[in-house]
């Protein structure tokens, strides 16, 4: 599990005075891409080697409305990997209180630059190896524990 | 069910060359207050008498992407409705081949404008009145079917 | 002078309960694009060829606070071509009233995939003389009127 | 003078690769109220007053794009206050190699919830002279110096 920290931006907020929604989701991805950093698997790097990595799907349960000015810190844990789908958990809290803001959860799979899936195993073993490595440390299900 | 047309912009795309997944997110909003509209709810009204309806929680499941230049229609369903809580339902899809390029759901509730839950039946009976029609029209289901 | 109408969408609203001043520059890349079409150079087509046309300088002045429901006309119009640059015109007003929200001018220049400058007139004669005939058509300015 | 310092997010580029253009307003928004907030002139605490500071014009010149990765420091300095509107210049550089990315400026002015001018020196004395103090630490120009 990594925290990534950020405050909210005023542009961020919306006319009901409160983060509008969809930025939500794109805290998820600043976090998932600075889980992603902390682990050694560099998203340029991937995108280098002609990866991509998109999201499959998203969901967001939003409990307490973010304001301008406040300052969160997002968990993102990688909860699933089968060798093919990543998927990941999130958790938008404050800091300080602990109070939840918003939790939820995406999935993701590697393709190639033509969109098609590919065996993340078989293409780059290292970039593999780091993700599995990143499982076992957050406590995620992998395909073994699957069966 | 009410159907919304527009296209993709050009900032909505991100450097994979699709549109990114948080637009999806924002699609939906459009096609939301689109439905209002269309069922004589205006937002901006809502807003005006002390009333908000924020996102209780969202998801979005991605199909194919959306590049810029893509024209496409997001249908909007109103799909549960128990007197608090509104359940919509989203499809975005091609206009012409009616390829699904993504689905997903949104929850909202009635707030008032210190951001606590309001009975709309009891403070607006007739935005009450216009959900339960809306609500039939769709084809969602109401407090009485969950019985 | 090609106008474009389109409506605010309540997400480019931020807490001030206006449209974010970042999105007017959003808005003018929507009608650019749009004046564009019209002229029969469609920026997707250009970027299959390899050309890019990014945004050197922009600027905006806001007169008038857009709100959400708003319905606004963009007029743009390209002011001026020399070849290698080109300038556009914008103005943000209300259809109905003809208010002027805001105003603003952008200016781009033609590049290849490697963001290096291209003469236009010899990689594609035939967007070239779309551009000259557009400017005409706007009274824009060109390289004879410079000298 | 002020230095803010960000990381350039993904969602922040487009299909060209590059951050869209509209994003270095943003950025400057950012800086803009880090700068505010390092001089002690809270923009939460200018609201809850019933003081807003919208934007009246801004300005940027784009000369070598920001790509996702990218680390930003944002130069923010106020240049002038004439006891009603305010002017930044700011400039996007590389905190590495000082490559300047884009430069710009913006205006503003004090206004009231109804979107009236006030005088701020008259409303709020103490919130005048933090930005005065603060135009003369960064060497700015004031209502004296433009006699």
């Amino acid at each position: 599990m990594i925290c990534y920290v950020r405050k909210v931006n005023y542009y961020e907020t919306d006319q009901m005075g409160i983060v509008h929604h969809s930025n939500h989701i794109r805290y998820f991805e600043e976090a998932r891409l600075f889980w992603m950093e902390e682990y050694g698997i560099l998203y340029s790097e991937l995108e280098k080697m002609g990866i991509v990595v998109p999201v499959i799907s998203v969901d967001c349960q939003y409990k307490i409305p973010l304001r301008y000015g406040d300052c969160v810190g997002i968990k993102v844990c990688l909860v699933r990997f089968d060798g093919i789908k990543l998927k990941f958990a999130y958790e938008i809290a404050d800091p300080g209180t602990g109070k939840i803001h918003a939790e939820g959860q995406s999935s993701h799979c590697f393709l190639n630059a033509d969109m098609k899936p590919i065996l993340i195993r078989k293409k780059q073993p290292e970039i593999y190896q780091k993700v599995v490595a990143a499982l076992k440390e957050d406590g995620g299900v992998g395909r073994k524990d699957m069966r």
